[in-house]
């Protein structure tokens, strides 16, 4: 009765939650021009409701006794953590003082547009002091949250909570070490055609993302595909989980592989255990976002493994390569082969969401250590230029010509995101980590050798997708895996598709 | 000070009931059907805070001390006036119990699906339980809000506050009496050729239909126009109001006329003065829904006025059949009066949607006069049918072949919408009211001989648009045609275009 009268209170928050959700997807695929404004406040108020509920007196009592409850002999273990999950979250809420939460919000708004025009401009002086004000905040909300170590620790836990600045270092050390010598193997090969680029229309373009997101698993009866400027995944409850995609006239590979990672979002919540329907298993009540994956770096894994593992094998394009020619019959006349090199080049480059895989996570580890510094106050915001340009210069080799292709190029800082960047490269890890492991089983790589994704994706279903949030990322790791997170498989698929010759198996 | 604090609780429900809003629009027009149930469900959500805000000892704190604010010698009118609106309303709510908006909304969500199925087969009778059960919780629902002469005038007053079933029944007795003869004379005329059949792209209809709504004025740059089975209008704030058409490739007039209608009830929305967003001028407490006319019937008077005596007009046709040829050259061998002959055809049919300007109101006076009998108890569901088949044979000398073209047709009763019929032909009165008045207007008349609405809509907007929710409908009326509603200029309207013969002027 107690746990039935918390579950309610969770759920009306998750209804709120996944409104927003809705209030933001409108936003960037439908709205007109002119809605921004009310838009701006119809989320400020439903997220606020959704923080009130959190926090308020009714919450409390709900909780303390639906935790009286589960302290009973005899209480199922799933309500157990359930209700321990909401403690964490409620706590974390309560920590953080509501003119904080106020003062981020005005902040953003104003921090979004300065981030525009100075990205525009390609000049970081007028965004500086933004960038100040917005690690100030950051750092008031590790301190609010509280940390041990480092502030930068406090944040992390809002996006990959079993991560802190250390174990990120550690994490890093590793694969710096390890992707070097790939790097330089794959920088050593011979530049493959760009076949890639050409002339595409905007609608076979779509024609063909809805073939290949069908192709994985992805549910139209549940979902939607849409094109917007930045891709993205976002659901309201595992029935309605819609994805978009970018699509450029003289590009074909943003589509395919944006569509590829987006199903691989779309395939993490459109299978979560029905169960879990609005239950704090499918709400991150923690960073108020309604997000089924138990991390955002375990969201991102099954975008990589779907974007990177499936989506540039060779066996997965065997099978898919006509309905490439069907759509732009052009690829007819490019052998298979080609395509595939064409997919799987590396080439250094300045902008992060461009990068190959080999290159990705140099992006991402630079942006760790910025931030911390930031956070910590040992970087000042007028700096980051220099750091930025001298990093690029150490670890690919590239200068960077204006900070528009520098430290501007990310929605993060602007949008007050301090402490996610390492979710894309846990994400990384953990996509080789699960792949690897799915392929020991016969069924999953003989399908796979077919074109069919089937048994991979029941393989995925059992071990990730239905347990939504319920199990912590490295217990969900160690049932699957049998280890916690582990750089190794990362590095061995990117020897063997980059380095050692073995590409496309 | 106490103004504020109201103003901003005012604010907090309008973002609830415009997120609301655009969960319907986007339910109708993107969501994949998987979404529905967990779409009910925030609705359900979202609707309940919403009413929890209005009916809760905070409001009656801020209102009480509202209240004494404005009662000050010195307080302004505005300020008055909308303390007194939200007194109404939260005085309505707060005498409804909240089990009863709860059954209320689980009959509806069994109502629909029963309708849906009892349409499809002609089967009344699988319906019936679901229309008696409709009309007693309606009886419940205005005995709570209190009525003196008919329960039926507590229901009128949640669409229509300034009606009454008696005020309804001595209007329908003059327009009835006007109607007649007007009806016998345009039957007397000889039918034009179905020119509005044929094979219409959906894609050319949609490249019409957005160039008739902006020859109307409708800002796109605030608005989108899309296509469903049900054309509506839906706004979440005056800078972002929706509308949609419904195209069928047969049939070129729903299209064109559902445009210009929605095209009307969105001019409403987007000329509301700024100054009023989020303020309860802008929204209809009493109904929960936010709606920025004063009335429903105000509302519908600015769609019937563009789709029939803008939309139907020889002066419109005149400036836009180059459009219309644009799009479909087929019109190009249809010589303009044949094509205004087409869509002024008056021919007495089943389907209240379908029905010509001279016949609507026939539908609408018969369905109030059966939903009064059914709300106090007077007429039993199960004898709804007969009752129905007489009066058509009445009033239009049809037959009904089914239920499903009878008393099945409608939306309205599955939905609980009792009470909102007779809002059709209060739009439909209000509609010619305000036109005729407008007309008058020298530089009004000659814009439009020339197809430009621009003097229409600013006399419109100055008259009608830009109040909002600020005057009740026939002070309203009164202040722009100096007397309250009146049907005479609707006759003098349909007995120039049907019967003496002046049509298109």
């Amino acid at each position: 009765m107690s746990l039935t009268l918390l579950n309610e209170r969770i759920g009306t928050i998750n209804d709120l939650l996944t409104t927003v959700n809705l209030l933001v997807w409108d936003s960037r695929t439908m709205m007109p021009p002119g809605g921004a404004t009310a838009r701006g406040r119809q989320i400020a108020t439903l997220t606020r409701l959704a923080r009130d509920f959190i926090c308020d007196d009714e919450m409390q009592r709900r909780l303390e006794r639906a935790e009286r409850e589960v302290a009973a002999i005899g209480a199922d273990e799933t309500s157990r953590i359930a209700v321990r999950q909401v403690r964490e979250a409620v706590d974390a809420h309560r920590r953080v003082p509501g003119e904080l939460v106020e003062r981020k919000a005005m902040l953003q708004a104003a921090a979004t547009p300065a981030w525009i025009q100075a990205r525009e401009s390609g000049n970081f002086a007028t965004f500086e002091p933004f960038l100040t004000e917005t690690m100030v905040l950051a750092r008031e909300h590790g301190d609010a949250l509280g940390w041990r170590d480092h502030p930068y620790d406090a944040l992390l836990q809002l996006y990959e909570p079993e991560e802190t600045l250390a174990s990120l270092r550690r994490l890093f050390a590793a694969l710096r070490e390890g992707l070097r010598p790939i790097l330089a193997a794959a920088r050593a090969r011979p530049k493959p055609r760009d076949v890639l680029s050409g002339s595409f229309a905007l609608a076979d373009q779509l024609t063909l993302c809805t073939r290949l997101a069908r192709a994985v698993g992805y549910d139209f009866g549940r979902g939607r595909l849409d094109t917007t400027v930045h891709p993205f995944e976002i659901s309201f409850t595992r029935e309605d989980v819609r994805i978009t995609t970018r699509s450029k006239p003289k590009h074909i590979g943003q589509s395919i592989f944006g569509t590829l990672h987006e199903s691989g979002h779309g395939l993490y919540e459109q299978n979560v255990d029905p169960a879990f329907t609005r239950t704090i298993f499918t709400s991150d009540l923690l960073g108020l976002y309604a997000v089924g994956g138990t991390s955002y770096g375990a969201h991102e894994s099954q975008s990589r493994l779907f974007e990177n593992h499936v989506g540039r094998s060779a066996a997965f394009w065997k099978h898919r390569y006509p309905d490439l020619i069907a759509c732009f019959p052009v690829f007819a006349e490019v052998p298979l082969a080609e395509f595939l090199a064409a997919v799987t080049r590396v080439e250094p480059g300045l902008i992060r969401t461009d990068a190959d895989e080999v290159t990705y996570d140099f992006h991402i580890m630079m942006r760790v250590e910025i931030e911390a510094a930031l956070v910590k106050g040992e970087l000042a915001a007028r700096d980051v230029p220099e750091v930025w340009r001298q990093r690029m210069r150490d670890d690919l080799g590239l200068e960077v010509p204006s900070d528009r292709e520098g430290c501007l190029q990310d929605v993060h800082w602007s949008t007050g995101l301090v402490g996610s960047f390492c979710t894309y490269t846990v994400g990384n890890i953990m996509a080789a980590q699960l792949f690897e492991t799915a392929r020991t089983q016969p069924e999953v790589s003989a399908a796979l050798e077919h074109g069919d994704v089937g048994p991979l994706s029941s393989w995925l279903r059992d071990k990730v997708w239905r347990h939504g949030r319920r199990y912590r990322r490295n217990e969900l790791l160690t049932l699957a895996t049998g280890r916690a997170l582990d750089p190794a498989p990362y590095l061995r698929h990117l020897d063997a598709r980059y380095a050692s010759g073995e590409a496309h198996r």
